[in-house]
């Protein structure tokens, strides 16, 4: 493995990053080689806890930032390496990681080496796990073991934003709802009972649910409960006695993790409902002295998150949070994943202009 | 090996007979001592084929029946040597093999050898690999490389059926039914199409599938369409793109095979079909006057057989076939494969008289 030439133009610096596969729990390599990079820099007392880096500036500032971002991605499709193309005129890196969330690491990576004297102090992250179960996350790891590390007055996620700021975010809830029947072999189905069928109305309850637009502090967030898988079988001639749908609901953060579940297990009443996965949202936070100077120097118009993202464990925490990061979020996950390199750059000077603001 | 002794009592043939395993693929030592068992007997011709043996009577009689057995069996699961109990005050053989099928076996070599004079000439022919692939098993290869060896006015299949005629039997088919959507990640749900949502008509359509019975030739088959297996989803946080639900058909023998095809592709009207097995029925053939005899001599009410077997076989080759064996078909595979004693005698009574019948 080649190290990560920080100093290299922001975008070719995107490029090496993703051309490193890390699907969740395979960072290993990349979180190396972070550390390698920015472990020999002055200015930054580096610390590594699994495959998370942390890297902070120790200058008495009177405020501090925390600016994090993952460094896994969803499993790769065909999508890497990365290329440079160019879509009606807009130059854009394509592949898996350039939008979810590589440009906003290298964002991070290249101002962490150069801006050796920011107005503010800086805890930089760069985490593990994020796009699998809460518990294996980086972020919620370090929270749990050395919550320290998470402390600040404001912080900033890299999530893709296309190069806006997002407040907020909505809170993530997974649930696995179950049928259940009898076993036969199916030349006699009629002796045992097909629990694939009997999921027939938590599909049709899904297909036909509305999903609710929540205003919070000013911003709108829209929910979303939604199928992500369904698997049921035994054999190719046997009545299946089992089946599951595991189903995700986005709620806006306004509704308590606890409100969230109830409503999942109204939708779903008279079947088996398991929660599995579940991270309460958090309300946008912008109207903190050290937010509204970021939002200023950045000039935009903050908007809503959808995603769940971990602003909401800094907003847990008592840190309000925003997230600033190339790349249309809508994108993220996607076979064709890409990100106009003018969002990295624009990111980049965007944060460049606050940490060095006068 | 010790020989077969086709004189012993039939139920000390049939012990003999599990006590030589014979999971498919391992059939070699039984057909062996099958073969020289019959090999010295006058009055029949003997030709053996890989490990199916054949053996036939020659007195020029008006009418021609073949008699068959596969000899292999699914995997023994501590379940063998066999042993005799009691339950319900009734003698059982209990073991692998004593339901599919060696109880039906042990009756066809004893009659082999001690019927020497039938009254209508018998075809016998004990075969392997018939719990396996159809391309393996021993009487599919002998409808190919030798058909004359299945030539007859009449089959009759030892598979278990509690010592009854089981005519005929439903048609097989297996089938993929998919849905297809778009890729988003889950915060965002509304961006993408989830296939497991679009699923819902087809889990809806079989839900309330009524499966029709069907007379066929005097017998009602019942036919059933089941999902027999389900799967869909790419991660815990992505809308998937794709969903498949596996179906099995079982389709009364009046129906084609390409009836069954089409009958399938209605019900799922809308949707990506793909056809993924499929095996026709068989008539149940109860109406030429051979196996009005053979009915008459037993002194059963036919019924209808509704798991696929090698009846099929010969009704493609134009040969009415049934079953005839002992054992509740119910218990076949099941590791508590056992069969009452007296099924096995009633169903040699019930071969030797119509065999010998004046």
């Amino acid at each position: 493995m080649p190290g990560l030439d920080l100093t290299a133009d922001v975008v070719a610096l995107t490029r090496a990053i993703c051309d490193i596969e890390t699907v969740s729990d395979h960072e290993g390599p990349l979180a190396d080689a972070i550390e390698a990079a920015v472990r020999g820099l002055p200015h930054l007392v580096v610390r590594r806890y699994g495959d998370t880096v942390v890297a902070r500036t120790e200058l008495g500032r009177d405020a501090r930032v925390v600016i994090a971002g993952h460094i896994d991605t969803v499993p790769v499709n065909g999508n890497l390496p990365t290329r440079i193309d160019s879509i009606a005129g807009e130059e854009v890196l394509i592949g898996r990681g350039t939008v979810d969330m590589k440009g906003g690491v290298a964002v991070q990576l290249k101002l962490a080496a150069e801006v050796t004297e920011p107005v503010i102090d800086v805890t930089w992250i760069w985490y593990d796990h994020e796009e699998v179960a809460e518990a294996l996350n980086g972020l919620n790891v370090l929270s749990q073991t050395h919550p320290e590390e998470l402390a600040g007055d404001f912080a900033i996620l890299g999530e893709p934003t296309g190069a806006g700021i997002e407040g907020g975010c909505n809170g993530n809830l997974r649930a696995e709802i179950r049928t259940f029947g009898r076993r036969s072999h199916s030349a006699r189905g009629w002796v045992g009972v097909n629990a694939i069928h009997r999921a027939a109305p938590i599909l049709d309850r899904l297909a036909a649910y509305e999903a609710a637009t929540v205003e919070v502090d000013g911003l709108a967030y829209r929910e979303g409960l939604n199928a992500v898988g369904i698997s049921g079988g035994v054999a190719g001639n046997v009545i299946p006695d089992e089946c599951m749908v595991h189903v995700n609901y986005r709620f806006a953060p306004s509704r308590s993790p606890e409100e969230a579940v109830e409503h999942v297990r109204e939708v779903f009443e008279g079947f088996d409902v398991r929660i599995v996965d579940l991270a309460g949202g958090a309300r946008p936070g912008l109207d903190v002295p050290v937010a509204r100077d970021f939002v200023a120097a950045v000039g935009a118009v903050p908007r809503p998150k959808y995603g769940w993202t971990d602003v909401a464990r800094f907003a847990r925490l008592g840190v309000p949070a925003v997230n600033y990061g190339p790349g249309d979020p809508l994108l993220a996950h996607a076979d064709d994943e890409r990100v106009p390199t003018d969002q990295i750059r624009a990111c980049e000077a965007g944060l460049r202009a606050w940490l060095t603001r006068a």
